[in-house]
Parts: C-alpha cells; sequence; structure tokens
C-alpha cells in the first residue's frame, strides 16, 4: 500500500478523551474512531490487526478440534425468557422491538442460542463431543463505556461452546480450549496466564480468566513468576499431555485481587519470585454442566437408550479488545512495536526524496520488488519532513523498516528493527532477512 | 473433516416454509436454520460457502483499489436525522433505544456514517479518489421475511463508497467497481447482467443493478442473448479498458420488467437472440454526487485553495444473498454442484465400508493422503447405508466425490464429478488430477 493512497489520519496531539494508552495510541496512529459512545469504527490500519488477531484465534479453534459456524447479532427474547435469563440480565442488555412489537436483543452473549441449535439439530450421542464455536459482534450497553475498544459497547468476540455426554468428557473438552488459549495468546506474543474465577452471570462449576501483565491492567495480580516460563511448544491435544500441561500451571501460585490470599502467597512463593502487578482479562472459559441444556430441554439419546441434558462449557476470547492489550503490553511510549503475527503491514519504506527523484525512484523500485514477493509493504509517498515520517512510524508500530535517503549506495538499503541498530544490506540480502524474519516458523 | 466430528443436519424432507429451492436446499443441507423470523443462523456447511464468497467479493475489491475498514452495526440517529433520512427511512429500519434513552438504530446501509468518517479524517484533495469498503451485518425490517437468506432481516452485505474531486472522476470510481462487479461474478461462475435501474432511496443519477438469470427470479428481465458471451478476461482497471467494456454491455439491449419497452426490443434487438426470462439481484451501484457530502457538509480542500463537497457513489453486494442466488443458478432439482471456488470442501470421501474394515482404512487413509497434501476433503465416516449417502451428496454440492468400495483393487480409487461419469484412478493421479482442478488458474 502507498500511503498517499490509503486512509490512515494521524493524530499529532493525544485526544483528552483517552485516558490509556491504548486508546490513546490507536486514536493517534487512526486505527481507530468512536461513532457514537462506545461504539466504535475500525479505520484500515486498526481492522488489518484485528483482522489477523481474529485469524489467528480461528486457526487455534479449529487445530482444537472446534468447528465454526455464526449466529446472528439480533436473537429473540423467547429463548432467554425461557433459561430465565431475560430479567436477570438487567440494563447492560440491548432490548429492541420490532415492526411487530416483538421482543428481540443485540446478543450479549449466546449461550441461549447455540444450546437451541444443539436441541434441534442433535440427537445421538455418536455427535458428541461437540464444540462449535463463532465470532460475531455483541453488544453490552454498559453504563459508562471508556477505555477505548477495552470498555466499549458493541465488541468483536469468539464464543465457543462444548457439548458432551459426561462430567469427565466436558472436563476434557474445557482443558482442549484452556490448551487452545495459551497457545493462542502466545501466537500473539502475550504472556497470558491462566487464573481461577468466579463464574458470575454465566453459572457453572469451573472457571478460568487468561490475563496478561501490564502495568496499567483494570484489575491487580499476584502470582509466581515461574508461571511465566513454562513452555507450552509441542504440546498437543492429546489427553495425557494436556493434563500435565495444566498441571505446571495450577501448581504455582496466581490470584486476582477478589481471590488473592497474602498468607497463602507468602506460604507458597517465595518471596524472589512474588510478583504483583496489574492484568487485563483477555479471555474466560466456564463449565457449567447442564445449567442452560436443562433449561432449554436440550437433549441427547446415549448408546443404552437413555434421554440424556448434554453437558457444556462455554469459552470466549474477547477479538476486539486483544489489538488494546497487546499496545497495552508492548507500547513503551516512544514508539509502538506490533508482534510480527498481527503486524498491519510487514515493513514500512521510508522514502525520504521528493516527487520523481532517484531516491523515489528507489522507494517505488524496492516497494514494487517486496509486493512482487508476496510481502505487504506501506510505503510512505507523502510529502511530509523526514522527522515526521519518523514520527508517525513510531505510532504505527510496523516492526521493521527500510529507509531510503540520498546518502546511501544505489544498490544499499537501510534496513532497521524498530528499537534496535540499523544495518545496510542489499536487496537480496533484504528480502532474505524479511523471509527470515516472517516465514521462519512456518 | 470427518463426518461423525461434525454438525450437518441433513433433512429427508422440504420443510414446508421453504418455498423456493435456495430455501428449500439450504435447510435440507444443514447450511442454514431460522433462529428467528427472518434471522438466521449458518450452520458449519453453510458458514464455509458464505465465508469463501466474503473472500472472493473482498479480494475483487482489493484488486480495484478499494480499501477495508469496518464500521459498527449500531449507528446513532443523529447522523440520520441530518442527512434527512432518519423520517424517509420508514419502518424497516430498526429502531433502538439505549439505557440512556439515545436513539441508535441498526444500520441498513453506511452512506451517512462513512460520509461522517470522511469528514472527520479527510481534508485534502491529496487523498483523493478514494474508495473504501467494509462487509457488515446490516438490519432492514421487512415486513414479510421469506425465501430464507434472499430476503431476510440481518443480511451480510459488502458496501464501498467512493470519494472523488469531480464527477468524471467520480465516473472512473463508478466504472472500476462495474467492472470489479463484473469480475466477482464471474470468479463465483455467476453469469450477472449490468442493468441501468432506479437509484431508489439511496438516491442519484447514475444507477445498474447487477443481476443473474434463472427461471426461480423475482423479477422479469428482457435481454439480448449476446450479453452472455462477452469476455472480461484479462480486461484490467485502466480507464480505457474499462471504458471498451461497459461499452459493449451498454451497447446491447436488457431491462427488467420496471425499465423494460416492447417496442424497443424488437427494434433493437433480432428475434433469435431475445432471451425474456426472470432474474435476481446480487449487486447494486450508484452515483449520487454532493447528495450526502453536501447534507452532512464533508469538506475537502482542493489544489486551489477552495472547499467543495466530493462527489460520491455507492456500491453494494448482497454476500449472504449470494449462496442462495449461486443455488437458484445451480441446483437442478436432482443435485447440487457448486462451483469449485466456494464449494464448502474440495471433495467427498464416501465410504461405503464398516468401521475397521478394509474399506474404511482405505477410505482413512487417502483422507489423511489428501489432507497432507492441503485439500480439505469431507469424509463421510458414518453408518448410513450407501444410498442414503449418495443422496445427502447430492444434496451437499461438493463438486467432485471418490468413492471407497470392496469392489476396487487396494489402489485403485473411483472418482466422480457430480453429474458426469466415473473413472478409476491411482492414488497419484487423483492427487494430480485434483491439483488440476483446483490449482490450474492459480
Amino acid at each position: 500500500m502507498k500511503l498517499s493512497n490509503y486512509l490512515l489520519p494521524i493524530l499529532k496531539e493525544s485526544p483528552s478523551e483517552a485516558k490509556i494508552k491504548s486508546h490513546q495510541l490507536m486514536l493517534r496512529s487512526g486505527m481507530i474512531r468512536q461513532s457514537s459512545s462506545g461504539i466504535y469504527s475500525w479505520l484500515p490500519l486498526g481492522f488489518k490487526v484485528l483482522k489477523k488477531i481474529e485469524n489467528i484465534v480461528r486457526e487455534e479453534q479449529n487445530k482444537a478440534g472446534a468447528i465454526e459456524l455464526l449466529m446472528p447479532t439480533i436473537q429473540s427474547a423467547d429463548i432467554w425468557k425461557e433459561s430465565g435469563r431475560y430479567d436477570d440480565y438487567g440494563k447492560e442488555m440491548l432490548r429492541i422491538k420490532d415492526r411487530q412489537e416483538r421482543d428481540l436483543l443485540y446478543g450479549p452473549t449466546n449461550e441461549e442460542l447455540i444450546t437451541q441449535i444443539f436441541k434441534d439439530n442433535v440427537k445421538s450421542y455418536k455427535n458428541l463431543p461437540l464444540m462449535l464455536y463463532h465470532i460475531q459482534w455483541k453488544f453490552r450497553d454498559e453504563i459508562r463505556p471508556r477505555f477505548g475498544v477495552m470498555r466499549c459497547r458493541e465488541f468483536l468476540m469468539k464464543d465457543t461452546y462444548s457439548f458432551d455426554l459426561n462430567k469427565q468428557n466436558a472436563e476434557y473438552s474445557y482443558k482442549k480450549m484452556y490448551l487452545s488459549y495459551l497457545k493462542t495468546f502466545e501466537k500473539l506474543d502475550l504472556n497470558a496466564i491462566p487464573m481461577q474465577a468466579d463464574t458470575g452471570p454465566i453459572g457453572g462449576d469451573l472457571s478460568h480468566e487468561f490475563i496478561i501483565l501490564t502495568d496499567t491492567g483494570e484489575s491487580e495480580v499476584f502470582l509466581d513468576k515461574n508461571l511465566l516460563n513454562i513452555n507450552i511448544k509441542n504440546i498437543d491435544y492429546t489427553k495425557n499431555n494436556i493434563d500435565k500441561i495444566i498441571d505446571k500451571f495450577s501448581k504455582l501460585y496466581s490470584a486476582t485481587d477478589e481471590k488473592h490470599s497474602t498468607s497463602e502467597f507468602n506460604r507458597l512463593v517465595e518471596k524472589k519470585n512474588q510478583l504483583h502487578t496489574r492484568g487485563i482479562e483477555i479471555g474466560h472459559i466456564f463449565y457449567f454442566g447442564d445449567k442452560y441444556s436443562k433449561s432449554l430441554k436440550a437433549l441427547v439419546n446415549t448408546k443404552e437408550g437413555k434421554n440424556i441434558n448434554p453437558q457444556m462449557g462455554s469459552y470466549g476470547i474477547g477479538v476486539s479488545r486483544l489489538p488494546a492489550a497487546i499496545i497495552e503490553a508492548k507500547y513503551n511510549n516512544e514508539f509502538m512495536k506490533w508482534p510480527k503475527s498481527v503486524t498491519p503491514f510487514h515493513v514500512a519504506i521510508i522514502n525520504l526524496g521528493k516527487n520523481g527523484d532517484e531516491v523515489d525512484k528507489k522507494s517505488n523500485d524496492i516497494y514494487t520488488f517486496l509486493k512482487n514477493n508476496s510481502f505487504d509493504p506501506l510505503l510512505d509517498d507523502t510529502s511530509e519532513s523526514p522527522a515526521s515520517k519518523f514520527k508517525n512510524f513510531d505510532l504505527i508500530g510496523i516492526p521493521y523498516q527500510i529507509i531510503i535517503g540520498s546518502k546511501m549506495k544505489k544498490e544499499e538499503y537501510e534496513f532497521k528493527e524498530l528499537g534496535k541498530g540499523k544495518m545496510i544490506l542489499s536487496k537480496s540480502e533484504l528480502l532474505n532477512r524479511l523471509k527470515e524474519i516472517y516465514h521462519s516458523d512456518q
């Protein structure tokens, strides 16, 4: 993409309504714009990051054996009345009447609807276990939306639902999601710690939050530092392997302030390993048995010919919250550096020349060369000053830059990784360097 | 995917509420389920087709130079009051009050919001021309939703908006979209004919509908048969080439019943080339000048330092309507055959054996072999009867089948294209055949 053809409205100043750094950066770098209170448009740069995150979440769901479908945003109130949550949910639920005066609502979550789909379409034990997920916009009418996409009203969520014949199988489904969340967040270059949690309005017996550590997080967390060093690479979804890895996490202390006990913390964790910081919740998993299958009367026929309510769990990732969470974790207030798995462009080409001169030609030439080699560069071909261009790219956060100025020889390119030193590369070295960076783990 | 792990609820009978063949087939083959009046869930099979269509639409938009962003589903009523359409839109607009009693609505289209985004973020002629698009769920509260996803309430639409400095440039943007629509529908293996149309509630000077021909379509159409043979392959987006191709389409007669004139038809089209059939609208493009940029006060600064309202157009494709439209065009009431660009799976493996026997093993072996070669097969590993399996696959519509029975030799595979003869292939021939089919135009 050439910047002159793109929509990337950089703001020089941080808007006063933005109180946390991710909100500030997302506005300043032209990723999002508020269209009404707590409702955002994703401008092209933000959209690209969001889409890459969505695809990583999707890939890991598929690897864990979950099957994608898509439920609508608007639901009938009837199933919520049946489950009993229509009244419970209060004012956070956006309630709507259509032209026929029927009660509708904008789905804040989908336990009811997926249970209805299951009930209508699955009859036999032969179809279990079944994990279904979708990635869809949801709405919660927060009384005080704030922090940009971190606590907004319309948000994109991945929610998975598991259906099993008995509690033991349901726990295995739960654990598969637990592992897939660890893998998902690792791919996003986030250190996410699973912590036991209350089940809240979803209900149920067992629940973990996945929390990333940043000193700007919304809640306090206490943990054993060794949790940061557990290796989940090469762990597959066989039961034995999952049990082992979950055991490693469970043995070490971690708690949000709600669940924290100072005496336990001191008893279980050596002083030098005690970490007290803040965190942001980016995923939440629940096992709640037959709470919804019972109230909505979903039944499966067992091998023995009995009809039983399946055991269910639900598993959410706040997809549209993740770009902000990544910024909170990675933005050092000098520059943003996106993880290479979600960077909006592979590399920035910073053209310091003028329209039509040799530097400009060289910039366009390397741009075309990289595009022809299946890379996705962003070429700054605007007439802004060099200082202003560098400042902008510190906000945009593309992790690699090619700087084209007049001092270099014709066949030499200045290549820089954000926050690190420069190096001079030939065209073919440059291509190889980018291949190493982006294709090395494929 | 193995069918025993999938959610693919086939119905033996056609539900009585389904009046047209696409609605019938989508219910019977487990692609969609209605969750409330005019609101559908896309089950895994339908979702896969929808997603492939969405990606083809996206690719062609990107090739035409449009830039993707994403606007929210819920909009503030304020901008609609400003443009004057809040009252005009009537009961088709789903109106909502949030907990603060603010007027919101579920966007039926996005002219207002995109103009607002443009106004807030683009100031200079240097950023023009600009084409922005998004693919997002929309809602129109149809009084009588019917025909499944063909005329439903919550639907997925691709809408593009063009911004230009003057009418001449705006017409070029219009024509780019015209060509990109032809290319998009060709990739979907649909014969879409652009026909002049009324501009309706969007307003404006110039408008075309893209209509595919099926004898079950919603409106009558009259056209010159030569329109079906215009070659758009290898036409790029240079102005000259686009003008030529549009000229070819414009010279030949085509009209919906609204615009049709029998005398003109007879005067301009030889009897043998006259085609009178029915059609389904799958795309609609508009040029409407400064209608929205004026009412919403969007301005750009020209090279000469003047402030002007940009010239705009809008361009829609009914993405969630396309699976149904493709079925109307391709389903012959005996079997469905998806175009290979959007088939939910590359190939069906029909296992006629029993759990654990040689045939079953051979089926699993070829399944793994194809997956390892980056194909996406659907293996029927259920215990249904052979007759029932074949019937189901006639509904599912995967265009190619590998039939594994006990009569074949160990290294021989029966390969069939739906509606055509069988052939016997070795494993490597089978792989090569699939590569030919799916990778030939890449």
